[in-house]
Order: structure tokens, then sequence, then C-alpha cells
């Protein structure tokens, strides 16, 4: 999507460690002009599936995903980051470990809120190892929910979690795919 | 606003503790045809005003505020929560004291998206004592922006934050206001 493109190219820095901060438009300060295209643009991806739930996961994700899922006219849920693991039988819960914040946190979903007859679309900022979209994905199985769909904002096509994840038979839409980014010189090549 | 306080009345559940929960449709399912007429509220109510942008604080209070930005076309920023203090001369950083949670942790948004130029207007899922508000309400300070308005979705009346802080002179308006709240008995008196 040439629109987001071009914002991570005049908002994004490239940081050490292969980090994209899109701080000033995605998760921090948030443009709803742009959020908004990019549902429309989801939206629009996916018009061939029916949705009866958006699906997403703290923080950034809720963002992102509101707008789909005003624009389709259904709920939207969205995963909980926990330090502990309390399961008292109410909850769907998974691990994952953040790279980012190099630490290991479970998810959880209230069994109410999801069930086999969902099919969901799962929307999130980032994909790079995947272990995050994992995570959703454990819950949607343990909920017996029908993934119909993954939407990604930024996925960082060099790592290796959406080649991974579509292997393995999951449709998933990034609507920007970096194939590079130096932090030494704040480039970043989208994949063509 | 009848509709929200139909939908906590149908939805909601008080727990001990003085706890009001509105996760079917505010905190973890989002129902955004509601969330939608809630920003219009807003909206409304202040048409008197002029905003630049929408200020919130994570999580709960992203899915709230992102339909009052996007109907007023204004970046929408979220002041993040963090357990280390971090000041490294770029962050605005407050101290809120958690009583749901039991704990103290830091909130602080970055320096680049809070200016003196800017009109705010600050939207939270709940208000009760007030100390997540005044955290925010410290960085607007620190920021010198101006402080146009503040809306909540749901007030606990009973507890102490709201009359403080409008006797301080702040606007606060808030969608539904609640007087009681009863675990035994699951009973929510609305404010008349």
């Amino acid at each position: 999507m040439k629109l987001l493109e071009d914002k991570i190219k005049k908002l994004g820095h490239v940081k050490e460690g292969d980090v994209l901060k899109v701080d000033a438009f995605l998760n921090h300060q948030i443009d709803p002009v742009l959020l908004d295209k990019m549902a429309d643009e989801f939206i629009k991806i996916y018009s061939d599936k029916k949705f009866t739930k958006v699906f997403t996961i703290e923080t950034s994700g809720i963002a992102i995903a509101y707008p789909v899922a005003q624009k389709l006219g259904i709920p939207l849920v969205f995963a909980k980051k926990s330090e502990s693991i309390n399961i008292d039988g109410e909850l769907y819960s998974s691990k994952v470990i953040s790279y980012t914040h190099f630490r290991e946190f479970n998810v959880i979903v209230s069994k109410k809120f999801l069930s086999e007859n969902d099919d969901v679309l799962i929307i999130d900022d980032f994909l790079a190892n995947g272990s995050a979209l994992r995570g959703l994905l454990s819950i949607c199985k343990q909920a017996n929910v029908k993934v119909e769909g993954i939407g990604i904002a930024i996925e960082k096509h060099f790592q290796k979690g959406g080649q991974e994840l579509r292997s393995e038979g999951y449709r998933i839409e990034s609507l920007a795919m970096i194939d590079k980014i130096d932090a030494k010189t704040n480039t970043i090549v989208f994949h063509k």
C-alpha cells in the first residue's frame, strides 16, 4: 500500500537491532486518516470473506483493528497481555516471547468472546518472527474459531514469521513488506 | 447517554470492591457501533471547542478515543504505561497509582507528540479516584498544552475524582455517571 510505504519512508526511524519505529503515526501518535484507509484496504483484500469478529492484541493492534471492525460492523476482541498465568478455566491463554522487550508473557482471552461459530480476521501492527501471531492463532485453535484471514500493517519480510506461517497454509496480507532496514543510514527497502 | 446506560445495565457486572466489569463491549470485546455513537456524543458536547489532538492512555482508552479522533480528523496520542522511570529528556512522565491493580506505574509520552500549540481533548474509559486522569493532566502541564475538555465513558460518581477535578476548574463530561453499585445484587444506580 503506497500510502503506508510513503508514511514509513517519511516518518519511520530505523534503530539498532532491526527495530523500525513508527511511533509518529501508528503506535504512540496515531493518524486516523491513514488507519481508516488501511482498514479500507484490508476490507477490499478480504472482500471474498465473511467475518464475525476482528481479533487483535493489545496495545498497538487496537487502533489498527478498530476501523476494520467499525467498517465491517462487527465486534473487535483484543487479547490481553498478562505477566502471570491465570488459568481459571474461563480464559484461553498462550505464551508469547517478545524479542523487542526481551521477555515472555501470556496472552489471554475470555472464553466468552470467542466461540466455535466465529470466523475471525486477525489484525496486528507488525509481523516479524511471528511469535505474537502464533499466540493469537493458538487461542483461535483453543476456541475452535475459523481464522479466515490475517491482516498485518508492516511485515518484516527479512524475518521468517510470515513465510513460515504462509507455508503452514495461513493467508496473510501485509500492507507494507520490508526486505531490508539499516540503522546506520536509516534505509528502508520495500519488497517488490 | 441512555444507550450506554442501557448497555451497562444489560451487560455490565458488578464485582466485589466496587469493580464494574464492562468487558463485553468496552475493554476486552469492543462494540464499535456503540463506541461510534459515544464519539458522536463527545463531539456534540464539545462542539463549542476546537481541538488539535485527542489524548488518552493505553489500553482501554484507545478504542474509545479512536473514533473521536477519526471524526474530528485529528491525531490521537496515547500515553504508555511503563514499569520503569525512563527519563531520558525526550519523555514527559508522571506517576499513577492503580487501585484496581494495587500497583504504581509511570505514564510516559514522547515530547515529539504534545507541544504548547496543542489544544487537547482527553478521553478515557473510567473515572473513579482520578489517579490516571491526574497523570495525563500532569503530562499536559509539562507539555504546556491546553486541556480544552475531558470526556469519560463511565464515571463512578460515588468516588471523589470527578468532583475534585471539577472543583479545580476542569470541564469533565461523562457519558454515564454511576451513583452506586452493589456486587451482591448486581445493582447499578445511575446518577440523575
